[in-house]
């Protein structure tokens, strides 16, 4: 079911994944994106801050981002729009063999006063480890249509 | 020059880049961790709320992740390390084939209270399209090593 504006009421709560960390796609996207020995090399890992060979933040984040798409939340009309994230933070190292789960929690939402047809939704992402260790969390306005922008929806 | 702490006043700029967005690395990271249509298919981008192809946000950060671990800035002694993020906002979309580049600013630092021989510095993060436009901006905290201390390091 396409989901709207309406459907994301606040306390409601869409789980997501798992998906399992491939060292070899660990490796390219270090490459890629954030090429630091620490992300690299075994023995630069365990001479870090974080005595391990550990994933970019970047990479558990997008991640993240591939549960959020194949979740429940992916069947939003006009697709995953983010406006914003604040307070994201790494709690724990991720290691490439690490197996991360998410949830999305709707936190709060209000209309756009100059697009009646959209509005702003706040979510909470929280991400763990297979141990059920939280990873790492973060607060994201998503910018979602209305169903029924003339009509009487829920505030 | 390895940098710690003590070299990273307030004020001080770090410019980045620049970087091409290559469409068939774009492609690439949608399919892997952001496969929504107006990330993968011109006609999908085009009847999107971008009204283009546009490459996934993440994307757009970990390109600027990329330029800041080829800056000055990737010298700091103990690398890379985020803690946290706030206020990170797309300003304009980013399309296959655009180019960025990036700044880095120190906004402030302090001592960490618990681990003396660390700190914590703000940086403020900008990237910018080939038009100048701004693209993309967030707020960064980094732990970064202190030279010194057990001395006199500046406050």
């Amino acid at each position: 079911m396409t989901l709207y504006f309406e459907d994301l009421k606040p306390g409601r709560v869409f789980k997501a994944g798992p998906v399992t960390v491939d060292p070899a796609e660990a490796h390219d996207f270090a490459s890629s994106y954030d090429p630091q020995a620490f992300h690299l090399d075994e023995a630069a890992g365990l001479a870090s801050v974080f005595g391990a060979m550990v994933i970019s933040g970047w990479q558990t984040a997008a991640y993240t981002m591939r549960m959020l798409t194949s979740s429940e939340l992916s069947r939003i009309a006009n697709g995953l729009v983010g406006l914003q994230l604040d307070k994201v933070m790494w709690h724990q190292p991720v290691k490439p063999g690490d197996t991360l789960s998410a949830e999305f929690d709707v936190m709060g939402r209000k209309h756009s006063r100059s697009k009646p047809a959209f509005g702003v939704v706040q979510l909470a992402w929280r991400t763990f480890n297979q141990h059920g260790e939280l990873v790492m969390s973060l607060e994201n306005a998503i910018w979602v249509a209305v169903r029924d922008p003339d009509g009487k929806a829920a505030a």
